[in-house]
């Protein structure tokens, strides 16, 4: 059975479960522009909540908010990379982006200290997102912890997630999250705050908000709508969402920031690369090349073939390593090479990008 | 049996035992200025806990914070006077008063809204404490939902109630409050914040602070301790307290602002004064003139006895009010009028110089 919630994911996910479950709806029928992004043709981004009040401000130029979040605790990997390249296109694509740093939550929730939380975030997160693309117009970053060089914003962040207290009953949050403690309760408050702040009139008022996540964080986001709609003293637009699939660990289980022989990340050299995925990546292939030959393997369950199909953006190349593996033609070791030569041509120039990017950080803040 | 929290005070405390249970000191031995002070030299405020750092501080000239708060429900009724002239005696010894007005906790506790909680703080409370001495120098007064106007300081002090989660546990909450929410457990974090945000770098540093309280109010400051001492990332100066009597209510149980007849408020008229004392001031005196002359009364139990042990300043008076009350010399009615008397003069003045506080409000606010 599939355990799904913000601290766990375990098993293999059934997403058309999933969709009937959180009452989610499939994403479809989006405008061209999306579908020239390989996550919405290939429908990594495959379901929603509300999203169509997005895409009717876009349609009709208004201005619409991304919030998104960001936990510093351990590396930026490629299974992040999927949530960053959003963010990147959603910024081109004309939305104010609001970017959390959770330094209260990795304290609350993990003992980080918000010293080490800032680094982390800027050196592993933000680092690597300026490297992706993003870019400081239409684009405000800030700490849990420091909310504003504005008092007036600072107080009524703050404030918010001291009165939505109110409209919260422990019953909810344990419904949610399983067990909580002090510390994880004013969490969860916090980043109700995070997702609703931007709406009260000190910061953008009532305007279309969504927030693009995994299946895994959506208790959150039915908390944070459930409180809003109590919360009679301003009137939120209901927050909108969009769902993504996982990138799969190299094993084929789940990609964890605390098991380094499940992902890659955007700081590995081509070396790391070629070992981690020889060494670690799951193979669809058979046990012998003679048998491999005859019977062919099974790329579905190929997590160098997966991989390919989350970074590989031409669409007929990916096609053609799908039917050559089918077929037995092209044989595991052959697959992981494409693979390897994949990440390390796209990391390499990343890391190059990175070594600028380190020095456009003051841009995002005051 | 007596019940003491910060919700419920019920039957008559036997304030030896409470010092015993709370592990609280009887406060003795204090400089000449104290005892020039008619609550000092009564023993109405009678007990303390690490007092001494404060004597001390003030001994050597350094400078030591008074920290209080109010509820801006209800009225301020005479019961309340006992800390606002609390509050006005270490201002002028000395004290850096930090009086929060806690709009948050109203708001989570009780659904009063902000708006309606900041009007009832300066009609009600802070206009009656300028009127009884308050000075804005050394004073700073503020919303617990709108700490500062100044960013640095806004942002440490919600800082300060989200990493302060961490080091709490529901069932510590439980056993001080009984039955809690997360509104009331939110309050109960950023009352702990209100009482050490103080001695963080962005305000004083650490300071020798005190809080003078009832001792219903006891399980904040013991919390608040609790969570200071598990808290390493900042050394605070261990939080003291100074305990003080209730007044007690007209009918000789507690005095309560839900309850009118049990309290007379700082804008009752002489005519309502009067009214009141007459009609619900529990009495000492026996059932007859004739009774009372040959018998004589028990000022401990009466209630205008009691009050008159606050609020008349000269003892000799009082010694004889006592003398002749108890030989039967003084009747009831005519202790009555005593108090009416005493209670008249004292607000009618005192409504003289609230007219002039309105008009300084603003001194006490950016």
């Amino acid at each position: 059975m599939a355990v799904i919630t913000p601290w766990d994911v375990k098993g293999d996910i059934d997403y058309e479960k999933v969709i009937n479950e959180f009452g989610l709806k499939h994403l479809e029928k989006l405008p061209s522009e999306f579908m020239e992004h390989i996550l919405f043709r290939r429908k990594k981004v495959f379901a929603h909540r509300d999203f169509q009040s997005i895409l009717k401000a876009k349609s009709e130029g208004k201005k619409f908010v991304m919030m998104t979040g960001l936990m510093p605790t351990g590396m930026l990997h490629i299974g992040h990379m999927i949530l960053a390249q959003q963010m990147i296109f959603y910024q081109k694509l004309g939305a104010k982006l609001y970017i959390c740093v959770a330094d209260i939550e990795a304290w609350n929730a993990r003992g980080q200290s918000l010293e080490v939380s800032r680094e982390k975030a800027i050196e592993q997160y933000i680092t690597n997102y300026i490297a992706l693309g993003l870019e400081p117009k239409n684009c405000e970053i800030y700490f849990q912890s420091n909310r504003s060089s504005d008092p007036v914003k600072a107080n009524a962040y703050y404030r918010l997630q001291n009165v939505l207290a109110r409209h919260a009953t422990f019953n909810e949050f344990k419904a949610v999250y399983g067990e909580i403690s002090p510390g994880k309760m004013v969490s969860s408050l916090l980043q109700a705050a995070d997702m609703l702040h931007v709406q009260l009139p000190e910061f953008e008022g009532p305007v279309p908000t969504f927030v693009p996540v995994g299946v895994d964080q959506d208790p959150h986001l039915r908390l944070a709508r459930d409180i809003a709609k109590r919360y009679k003293e301003h009137r939120f637009m209901q927050l909108a969402s969009t769902y993504h699939l996982f990138v799969p660990g190299l094993g084929g289980g789940k990609m964890s920031s605390s098991d380094p022989s499940s992902f890659i990340s955007l700081t590995d050299t081509p070396k790391d690369i070629k070992k981690k995925i020889n060494k670690y990546a799951f193979s669809g292939g058979q046990a012998t090349i003679e048998e491999h030959r005859k019977l062919g393997g099974d790329p579905d369950i190929d997590t160098s073939y997966r991989w390919l199909t989350f970074f590989e953006e031409d669409d007929e190349k990916l096609a053609k390593v799908y039917k050559d593996y089918r077929s037995g033609k092209l044989l595991s070791g052959e697959l992981k090479a494409i693979l390897v030569e994949k990440m390390s041509a796209f990391l390499e120039n990343h890391q190059k990008k990175r070594e600028a990017a380190k020095k456009r950080i003051s841009e995002f803040f005051d």
